[in-house]
């Protein structure tokens, strides 16, 4: 069965942003059950739909399957409000691939980090922007926020 | 966007069983919202994952992407409670196609008759054995069965 493994943690500052390269990504949610998120992604020319099971600790089952963009176009259409709106920023550290997500639309003003591990507890380097980690606070995930927009969560003056 | 339309009815004696074929299906739900039906099917050697809108009349939007058999059988664990297990056999009457339906486990003694058309007032041929028409009671879709199963309902003594 495949297993992803995500550690996720905010960012302090801008410096990640420097040689970073960026795709503009529209998701939404069929399902935002826990048990059983269905989630339909468009990034740029590809699009997906992408089936997750209960989070187990860091890890969870997840099944992707490509589909046309002609489709995806439609299946946002029967999302869940809202669709999400972010850009996805890459860069390499150390090995590993970091994945930057800045929101915009009613989302605008969060910026999440998140890295892909081979193990629960490998080992890897923390960049000098990398802020409090939030992997097991389930408001960050995408789910989460599609229907809870950070807009109108309660902010810390 | 693809188009599904289908009629269906109860089937009233059994002598539509002569000269049809027969698939045993395991299919099971993401999702049940009636917005945004999504669909685990095992058929065989066979699997899809369906993602189907609302019903307007007759018609829905459909979007059916075929995935590995050894997904959806780790995809059908994720589903809601309770797996729908049948038999489909297949018939062709006058050029159209009927697909019956006779279901097992908590859903035994509902046998359901379907015919799919290419538009709304398409005229066809009535087999003897056909019974009322429940294209419009969703008590009769499989994701209804699938949590309220035909043996729970109040029947007719």
């Amino acid at each position: 069965m495949p297993v992803e493994i995500e550690r996720k943690f905010l960012v302090t500052h801008d410096a990640w942003r420097e040689g970073a390269s960026a795709r503009r990504i529209a998701q939404g949610y069929l399902s935002r059950d826990p048990d059983r998120v269905v989630r339909v992604r468009l990034i740029g020319d590809q699009a997906f739909v992408t089936i997750k099971g209960r989070r187990s600790g860091i890890s969870r089952a997840e099944f992707e399957y490509p589909v046309p963009v002609i489709d995806a176009e439609e299946l946002l259409k029967l999302c869940l409000p809202s669709v999400i709106d972010k850009t996805r920023h890459e860069i390499e550290i150390a090995g590993f691939l970091w994945e930057i997500d800045e929101f915009h639309g009613s989302n605008a003003g969060l910026i999440v980090a998140e890295i892909e591990l081979p193990a629960e507890d490998t080992p890897f380097e923390r960049p000098s922007w990398l802020g409090e980690e939030v992997s097991s606070d389930s408001r960050y995930t995408n789910s989460y926020l599609s229907g809870s927009p950070y807009s109108t969560w309660a902010h810390d003056a």
